[in-house]
């Protein structure tokens, strides 16, 4: 359930500007400010079964946005790309350090220079 | 003109999805076909003026999107970084070859981690 509303409120970081002001003030309370539908009630002065009603509607919007558009998805694997050579790096750090070999420094470059094409060649 | 042409062709191929089926089919023959006016008013068999209409109509949704989401620009950025990465690893590759030196290539090193952790931590 936690991964759920996870997921919901990155789909809502994309897609949110998509949804109409009253949509976005509901769905920044509970997926930003993480109050609970009675709490968000109580805030706007609506009944909790309109604020259920939002959610669950808006979530089938968020999923049918991503479904079409599927930038989240892009995102997600453009920051796991990124994370590996920040793990590469540091890798490298740690071999330099231990042995500072000049063939062997410059292939592990190589490598960095194709993993990060890699990168900016999926991301377009 | 041919930069804007691009710069809508890419919008095309960031919110292309949320427009409807027809329109999508007119801008993929121009923007990715690069077919004109006329050549796409009789491949469809609908009038030159009609395609006209789709384009501008089309242009103003996109921008609109672009507008709201702004994930072209956000991709953009995020492109100029990691070639801006490619060209410093390129930059040590040149250093290393010269010029080896352990704490030089080290420094260096937590500097191309420190721009990776900055791109990813703009891609949040």
């Amino acid at each position: 359930m936690i991964e759920k509303k996870v997921r919901l409120g990155n789909l809502f970081a994309f897609y949110g500007q998509l949804l109409t002001e009253k949509q976005q003030e509901i769905l920044r309370l509970y997926y930003i400010h993480d109050l609970s539908l009675g709490e968000i009630s109580e805030n706007l002065g609506i009944s909790r079964q309109a604020v259920y009603d939002t959610l669950k509607r808006t979530q089938k919007l968020l999923e049918e946005y991503e479904k079409k558009l599927g930038l989240l998805n892009k995102f997600m694997k453009t920051r796991y790309k990124i994370n590996e050579l920040v793990v590469s790096i540091d890798d490298l750090i740690e071999d330099v350090n231990k042995n500072f070999d000049k063939v062997y420094v410059l292939e592990k470059m190589k490598n960095l220079k194709n993993m990060t094409l890699e990168i900016l060649d999926e991301s377009s």
